[in-house]
């Protein structure tokens, strides 16, 4: 059975699955950043999903990363499955710009999160409703 | 025409190729730092590289990661696309250890680089060159 590591369930907003992986919305509105977890037990490493798996995994991410830059305009996107703190898979996918104000570093430990307002949260959502629309249901 | 960025040229040590990836070591022992460089013109994002191409990097990173598990005895890699420094898609590959001097931190703008002597990377190229006995060329 998958369950969401109960540190991402905390800083993280759910925003629905893809056929593997739950797609999920960093509480930090320093920048748009999606994170998404394979939903398959005790996996740590990209390479230890099936072959089945790290192909659909790879389908989603592009697919993800291509509606992100459409929709928040990023000038470079970061992707990148860490896993030193929380080891459940996971893999970021942060929208940057070069005005954003950890530019150019990596965004991890730069910056305290700042919390989204609700009505910031409905209003991405909304956003992403209108381009995700192949292989992709909303949690609400 | 493929041309490695010259920044990537100046901070790592070419080991071979991949089908699809130059395989790069950066000249850091405080970790050993895989980069691996699509050789193909203008990428920026994983996206960008066509269905084929994708497939393969996933194939070649996946190989990649196991073998450094294997080789260095990780306790968890860390895989990132970043390129907000160096446009050209380049995607790390990072042996990282509890016991690291970063760790847990992500490995960038933590500690200066440390250049390996010329015998570290030969022992390295060595190690490499006991595991990587599939679709890869070695450089030297």
């Amino acid at each position: 059975m998958f369950a969401l590591h109960k540190r991402l369930a905390a800083d993280c907003i759910v925003v629905g699955d893809f056929p593997l992986c739950r797609l999920l919305l960093m509480n930090d509105a320093n920048y748009p950043w999606f994170i998404m977890v394979p939903r398959r037990e005790e996996v740590r490493e990209i390479y230890e999903l099936s072959e089945d798996d790290q192909s659909q995994l790879l389908w989603e991410s592009c697919y993800l990363s291509q509606r992100m830059v459409e929709v928040f305009k990023a000038d470079k996107l970061n992707v990148a499955a860490l896993g030193n703190v929380v080891a459940q898979l996971h893999i970021h996918h942060i929208a940057r710009y070069t005005t954003d104000a950890a530019w150019p570093a990596p965004v991890w430990g730069q910056l305290p999160a700042r919390p989204y307002a609700e009505s910031d949260v409905l209003r991405i959502k909304d956003q992403l409703r209108r381009v995700m629309t192949e292989s992709f249901s909303f949690a609400d």
